[in-house]
């Protein structure tokens, strides 16, 4: 019986049901957290998403809910403009529906809620995204190039979905095409997803750097995040997109989009290119305390992860450690001692790690460098 | 991407979504679990549910899902007739829709899905459920008094739906009106929501003894399942209605409907006529080993708990017992060793308890008595 | 290799070693924890406990530790003055050494350390305990009156140890003696087990209340703390005194118990006299918040549960409530809201609870009321 | 109270004690297990723990039930014969006494109980344990160098203790002195720690591998191990040594253990040689099932991990994941499903893994390879 009510405050606009609910069951613990870097803030999307205003299972405003539960900054309900299972009932013929039911709750929720919609065609182009669009019923357009060049009108960017799907690649194996190479060479095409619900792509990876495409990762949820992800607990959680951008408004995060700033959340692993990774880890990881043991050379030095990753390291010091073989793991948001033997007692040393769940290319990983001043 | 082939299956009337994901995902141990009792099986309902067809906000199949997940043997989606907030996005005029798109998955996953449907009205009547109809547009009649017997003309068995609702009680208080006790003695009306959702309602409990209506609880549920209720964890449950049936069909449903055998499982607490509790409760708790300790007059009296149920027992028998004061929890699914005192050796001796959270009237308990034989 | 390091500190008498584990493995989650009563301090003692010393199985410090980390305030090693299984190996003459070990560590880390023995007999008299002693090796007395004479030349506070133990009364009925009631009217026996262990008398309490001795709940440990109960995980704890004293000093625990004011916390059940349990019971509920919801005449009343109980109430109240049945579990330390139906507007009304996992005599519960305000 | 019946029944050699603690408290889940290797059996082994007969704070009965709850199949009480703290209150003069009270609960307990003792001198040498050794007393010898000749003389296999200990190795750095070396090319030291307690030395593994010493891994327990481990909740273990034994008896552990057969299980780390690791490795994975997705060419592979391990693996493989970067964990006891994509179909290839968290030298990871043979 409570819906009824609950309902009637939607239709008004209130903002009522989402703060309540994040009131009564705010899972805290779910939260995606990583901290900003130096020149940016870390703004966490999921930019990929569908509603019953295409094949997705939920009505829009549950997606709100998810991303609110999930800590989300920014979400886009990307339904297919050309695929319309639920079409018998739901024959909307306005394709901006889905967005204008939940876009009266962003201001009330402080969450972004950017319009978007999904381009869907076979291979080539496959499927692809259009975001930051004004009206989606105008990629209404048989063409599959022409679709590409209104969404330009609308200045929409635009990022290429599960290049990697094995409906429209069986071997699961992301490549270009011609028709793809045109879409980047005539800018109609700007990033790449190098994550997709549970699939990661090395060779879309590979695909993005050679033509400086933005890395994304992204849910593609159709039903419950709650079902298809391990959040309940905290030991689990969707894949994101982190984009560095100066504020947290929709132009920051499109200029950040557009310039490539991003870095993907995915299974305990971040995927991004070095010069926005190596910020990020910076940030992560923060030296708390150095200080020899009394009568001893070995240094307990103790590092904070801020970040959700839990994060696996090889050190490549030229010390040993005292508790810990050459592989490391610093948990989330906990702070690890280290017993660094450093031999002879030093006013500074530098540790160095390489973090083997972090990627910057195909089965590359970046190093980390801190120095270490001893108290 | 998944979603699109799901979709697909589904449209076929395949059942893989549901078996894929009860397989992947399948969490027994949030299962509603409650033993069959002597002549009965104990057929789990939750009969009041909505969707995006009327004021919930998920497509019907989410809710099989949900209770495929929860163990529950049978459900309705009982939209609301009149009440249509989505309206403007699914205009549909067939008020069945909502049980078609469901109904293809009851074989496929044994589970029982009943044509219902909500008359929705001010006080009196309230709001009422119409479960085993044959066609839910035949319900859209103005008239209040003519709508029960439209539903009649199918069959239905009709409950009354949160008669405590304080949008239309504001004193939270169940009371009969002369409407109601017309539909009663009409036969109109068959039963009442002791429990809906969160709430309780010991005056609609006195009501349901006195005029002799099935006793009956529900989830009403609008959002998601794993929101409102603590299930991940397997700390909460739905409140559902356990029916004792001759079959696990919806005929045998039925007729345990209207012949007034259910119980009500909620928050921990069972509620219903003391004929039909106390079979549940003993076919919950069984004996499993009574030995006296080895030269003593204590028995070791070990009794196992095959519901889902804390039961919180008060210990009215004569003896006293060496590991526990007069209160006594049983955990659900546990087995709890008594040390009973005799004081002499007994070849059987008997123990009772009052069951403090089973409830056969308000304020009343049952009492179970256990004879126990000695080995 | 480190506890070289550490014994080394131990002998020095420092409190390194305790403060140490306690901060690196600290889990304040197992802390008992009640809150103080009006008039008085709620200490939390566990004063009968074994060692290498008479028969339990470690070291004295062991036994400081896991005080510490069950946030127990006083602690006495009650080794047996006449039973000596490891007498092959510890040939100690010297009754003392046990409390000597340990009472360095006292003021270090802010515990109390009781002196104490268990007189070690045959029934009657049983078992005893004589605390706040002065010399053990003094009550080395071959006669069984005698020996209670020396306690109190000591001025002990004597107790009466497990007088339902099964070995000594295979019935598991504790009853008084001729010898027992020659110590009471003699002055030398205060106090009786009503809990010892994993077991509770019924009869004990009954021999507590018509004879006026303290009411006493005991570990009686032998092995270790974290094996004999589930206190990892936070679901279980030792049993223990909780004495209403003037300060947190052992003189003032002393007055208390010869005073009568304490209460038993046993396996979420709390034991006591009515003056003692009452005030206790009034600091662990506090009243939150009492507001009307809008437009109704059902109250919203937030109690808090201060305490590590879950207490299982019954509403006496002359109201029903809208989200509960006749008994309400209020988690420790959880804020409950309930809902109350007092059917028109109030300034001001009662609520009335029988708390059924507290006793004050046996099969009777204390019944406590509290005032409402309306904001 | 109870502990006087069971220190009764200890007394009688009896295996009640333990036996009916682990029916009562079994914690299967913090039983250390991995699978047995082509020739031989994996022999859990933690040989280097203090009781009250040295430094340490426990009875010896308690260690024996800490490792049945741990499901240790061989231990050893390695008291120091050269310190003897508590020597005050346990003046014994016989250093057998430890060995001979839990002796006679390995029969009963299944478990082996191997002599043992602590040779404790300053560096050189350190401390070294000399175990399956005959008379204790008689290593209670002045000399150095005597003592391993008397350890010798009883056939002992005698491990050089925490060599990386920083009080008598200042930086933490594992060196052979000149006296070290004699002992191994004389055939007195056969062993060495390369993990103690908390500590893993990388220095001390490269001596073992350099000097074809046993690489052994302890837990040098003094207090408890539910308190020094998280074992509790399953997520941390004491370090042991997994010894690769043709039985499980004492002979064949010494067979075992002089012919280098161990790996060392510390910290979600294996350390071994690659000879012994490798088998180990190939034991703990098992190919489950390997299948092409329909009308694709990615391969569904799963495998099992039968080990207490979480393993970290980096593909080597020449093929992609479509889950998976190539950091792949296989979690303890958990099949994963790892989706392979070969590009074509084929009959078979090769799955190649470098193992993270396995060790064969300083800063060296052992390499498996998995045929696939598809079904």
């Amino acid at each position: 019986m409570r819906s009824i009510t609950l309902i009637i405050l939607l239709l008004a606009g209130s903002l009522n049901l989402i703060a309540q609910t994040e009131n009564a069951h705010g899972h805290p613990h779910r939260h995606i957290e990583f901290p900003d870097v130096p020149d940016y803030l870390t703004v966490v999307c999921d930019l990929h998403q569908h509603t019953v205003f295409s094949d997705g299972n939920v009505w829009p405003t549950i997606r709100v809910e998810e991303a609110l539960r999930d800590g989300i900054d920014a979400i886009s309900l990307t339904e297919h403009l050309e695929y319309q299972p639920h079409g018998k009932d739901i024959p909307h013929p306005d394709r901006n529906r889905s967005f204008e039911i939940v876009k009266k709750f962003a201001n009330a929720n402080d969450i972004l809620i950017i319009h978007g919609a999904e381009i869907t065609r076979r291979m080539p182009p496959g499927h692809c995204n259009a975001i930051f669009i004004e009206d989606a019923n105008k990629l209404l357009v048989d063409d599959s190039l022409e679709v590409f060049r209104a969404a330009k009108a609308q200045n929409a960017f635009v990022f290429w979905n599960h290049p990697n799907w094995t409906s429209q690649r069986p071997d699961g194996i992301s490549r270009l095409t011609p028709f793809h190479k045109k879409l980047i060479s005539d800018n109609l095409l700007h990033g790449i997803e190098v994550v997709n619900e549970h699939t990661y792509s090395a060779e879309a990876l590979q695909i993005a750097l050679e033509n400086d495409l933005t890395i994304m990762g992204t849910s593609d949820i159709h039903g419950l995040i709650d079902w298809d992800y391990q959040v309940q607990d905290g030991t689990g959680h969707r894949p994101v997109t982190l984009v560095f951008a100066t504020d947290r408004s929709e132009s920051a995060v499109k200029e950040a989009l557009l310039a490539r700033r991003t870095a993907v959340w995915f299974n305990n692993t971040l995927i991004g290119k070095e010069e926005n990774l190596l910020p990020l880890l910076h940030s992560c990881l923060k030296l708390q305390e150095a200080t020899y043991q009394t009568d001893k050379t070995v240094a307990d030095v103790t590092i904070e992860n801020r970040s959700d990753a839990d994060l696996i390291l090889e050190n490549l010091s030229p010390y040993t450690l005292h508790r810990h073989a050459n592989l490391v793991t610093l948990k989330a948001h906990e702070k690890t001692t280290l017993e660094v033997k450093t031999v002879d007692l030093k006013d500074t040393f530098n540790l160095k790690f390489r973090v083997l769940n972090a990627i910057i290319a195909p089965n590359e990983h970046p190093v980390v460098t801190f120095p270490v001043e001893m108290e």
